[in-house]
């Protein structure tokens, strides 16, 4: 008999749950790339059963009792790790009950639908109550998972997609950025202004084109298309399972400047879901670390391994040969001046990134001002619109432009913004220490050659999954817990230096 | 409360195993449309984790309970048959031991994997042992089954395609097939070697063409776009769920001929999920009555409807509108001859609608055979090329022209080879019965309306679903139960009058 027989039963359980969640996440990707949509409510039962079927698995009694006995098996390695994550699920799931889980699934439900009308008509008044409602139910969650947690009632929602994240380490770090950025902000438009405009690549663009260049550009990646896929869809992401991911993007045959570095970021995500170990397959421990890491490993494709003059100048040569163009506006030059363009601007998904981080601090400021009731949500218009004001410099014309752009907190999720900005200063921290272990790094990508960059992120990152913690990785990565020095510096070599 | 708790129970059970057998459904269908190779383990181990949930909910103690008090519940109306179809559904899933599922599973997989090998290298005895296993466990199985059901082992796995099927009347109707068809192909092939051969229409026929043809051939059957997809695979098939029907096909740009009656065959069946009935939707009631019901809506839409020569006058104005051809091969009387072409061939999946039920007759006899112990293994081979030459004339050149050719048994299914005759001569029945009600449909085809046969198949297949059995369907709708009579009058019809 198996020396482990409790935390057996748990690997067995959770094995089943990650198939399940599999098959969720496969039937996900396909409601938003090829369902008709008269299959909605179909697809939204199965959905749903499967949701329901894995709380049960997740919070049955008997789960609880393993979690205890499993704790005396004396576990030591990936297992004692698995297991951690194990009960971090399982407090999760526990620690609503279910008139709460049900009420805030009903709340999401009804404040996504008002703000999409309150978005089209640019007016927040639509969605103010019930999205009151919302924030007030977040609350409920917050402190229910605050007290099954042991955290802040802030932190206990970060911790769904940041596990370990530490509000003290965000306000640290989101200090210096706000001290660093707005005069760094300053600085760089002062010197872009002084070299006039790039020259916008003219058309056409066919998107037959594109999805050949688009594939190109995955496979330098390193993207398996033997174990993964391409496809279109209108809000592109990442998804599938680490044996089958896939990546969506959206054409658009007036350009190709954004779709391709669209492509690239989503890579990023494909390629740290695909070095997950294969030896943790369908086990907690062998999931990705969390949502910083996610978004670290999307950035430091796109923004630091892909905007470098190294890799446009590659993919100038592409572009040329794929639209059969030419002229200045193809030069590489001219590329790296257009994917290096900074602006003030209202809408975050749309922002460099030199601005991109003030959008994030402007929001996590505002989302734990409404945890924390210091923030009236009849508030939110103004107090957006003078975050805008003292951050970035400038005032949105409408709410739509506004405090309606994004959907997160309408879709119930408070805590999430922080990891794109510590995302972004994971990437730049982790693409240092690269090349300084791999110095050849800069000139192999300049070759196409991904593998010494791809081959240290599998060591270093990919392959440890989530054995253990963010900081933990970074520090074995990097030398360093996560830090804004590296991200500070790649902004001034980049924007003022280059 | 409820006066009827233990039906309720059972429906709330069965809307959640509907459900989770609609996310396999669509799995399923992704696994053969778009999955790269690479996703195979990952994918089965979703499917089979979504499989084993179905069984544990379909036979947990407490469904047996409901069962028994459901009964003392009085129901009436689709009530009393969605909980007749539960019994059933019950009586199949806990027929069996696990030890016996898990070796079935076991050895059909073995058995498939070298019958892919005995098949390509036409070489029976590379299968021949793990084929002889596979039907010692299916025998196995048929009796366990025959004693959950009471009926005869064969009738046993037969009900799991055709709930309800018996062999006797089987027996009858291919007796008068046997009768019937033999000199009935010596007349029509006598008759078509005195009218010479059809023109084979010259192409190119570009994907792209005969992507837009079948949409068009599609949407004029009455197939919903806004609740279902086409696209393309290997074998085709139809998948998906009522509300988001999944039809694929195989497109060769040598040729459009057999690719567009793939697609009529494929939209019949899509109809046929489309049209159950939304009010029973997730319930035992409310799915499609069985295969020969399926296989008799198939090949009404693409043997009565569509190689008719109203339909055949208007494919083959859209073929040349399509293909910018014109020419004897394309006009509509040529386009007929193609397409009701008679042959003595080995293989069943080419043959034609006279002589293809010879081949279902020869699985049917081959695998009762083997099923009671009369026939062995080892002599499948010489007996199934002996029955070639009895019924059709013809010894194949191989066991991968002969024996081999199907996958079905080497896949552990025994029991459904007759369905698809049953199902034409349903198709016949029901065709024939839709025209004497509604005798403007013929003409109505030829124009291009599907709606009044569509319409009638609506109300007297689509709508009734699981509410009643085949027979009471067909009688209901015909007059008179399942039988040869129209099957062989159209084809007199069709093959010595036309």
């Amino acid at each position: 008999m198996s020396a482990t027989p409790a935390t057996d039963a748990l690997e067995a359980r959770f094995r089943r749950l990650s198939a399940l969640s599999g098959a969720s996440g496969m039937l996900g990707w396909d409601q938003h790339v090829l369902m008709p949509s008269g299959g909605a409510e179909a697809r939204a039962e199965q959905l749903a059963t499967l949701s329901v079927l894995r709380h049960e698995l997740l919070t049955a009694p008997e789960v609880a009792d393993a979690l205890e006995a499993a704790w005396a098996e004396s576990l030591t390695g990936w297992r004692a790790a698995n297991l951690a994550e194990m009960r971090r699920a399982h407090a999760h799931a526990t620690a609503l009950s279910s008139a709460l889980v049900d009420a805030l699934s009903r709340a999401g439900s009804r404040c996504e639908a008002l703000w999409r009308e309150a978005r089209a008509k640019a007016d927040f008044s639509i969605v103010r109550d019930a999205m009151a409602e919302q924030i007030r139910l977040i609350r409920e969650e917050a402190d229910a998972k605050a007290a099954a947690l042991g955290t802040t009632p802030y932190e206990a929602l970060l911790d769904g997609y940041e596990p370990g994240g530490s509000v003290a380490k965000i306000e640290a770090l989101f200090a210096e950025l706000e001290a660093e950025l707005p005069p760094l902000l300053d600085a760089v438009l002062e010197r872009q202004a002084r070299h006039g405009e790039p020259v916008p690549p003219e058309g056409p663009f066919p998107v037959a084109t594109q999805r050949i260049l688009s594939r190109r550009v995955m496979e330098t990646l390193g993207f398996d298309f033997n174990h993964g896929r391409l496809d279109e869809t209108l809000h592109p992401f990442c998804g599938g399972v680490p044996d089958d991911v896939r990546v969506t993007t959206r054409y658009d045959e007036t350009g190709f400047i954004n779709g391709i570095m669209g492509v690239i970021h989503e890579t990023g995500h494909a390629l740290y879901e695909r070095g997950l170990p294969a030896d943790w397959r369908n086990q907690p421990v062998g999931e990705s670390r969390g949502m910083v890491m996610h978004e670290s490993q999307s950035l430091l494709m796109e923004m630091q391994a892909c905007r470098s003059p190294a890799f446009l100048g590659l993919l100038s040569g592409w572009a040329r040969t794929a639209f059969g163009a030419e002229g200045p506006a193809w030069e590489p030059e001219n590329l790296r001046r257009i994917y290096t363009r900074v602006a003030r601007s209202f809408i975050r998904v749309e922002a460099d990134e030199v601005t991109y981080p003030l959008h994030v601090i402007l929001r996590t400021r505002l989302e734990r001002a409404m945890l924390s009731g210091d923030l009236e949500v009849s508030g939110l218009p103004d107090a957006w619109n003078d975050g805008m004001r003292d951050l970035l410099g400038v005032t949105p014309p409408d709410d739509a432009r506004g405090c309606l752009q994004d959907i997160h907190w309408y879709d119930g999720a408070v805590g999430y913004f922080p990891t794109y900005t510590l995302g972004a200063m994971a990437a730049a921290q982790l693409f240092q220490a690269a090349v300084r272990a791999e110095p050849g790094i800069p000139e192999a990508i300049g070759r196409g050659d991904f593998a010494p960059l791809v081959g240290w992120l599998r060591e270093n990152v990919h392959g440890v999954a989530s054995s253990t913690g963010t900081e933990a990785i970074l520090k074995a990565a990097t030398g360093a817990e996560l830090s804004a020095a590296p991200f500070l510096a790649h902004l001034k070599t980049r924007y003022l230096e280059a």
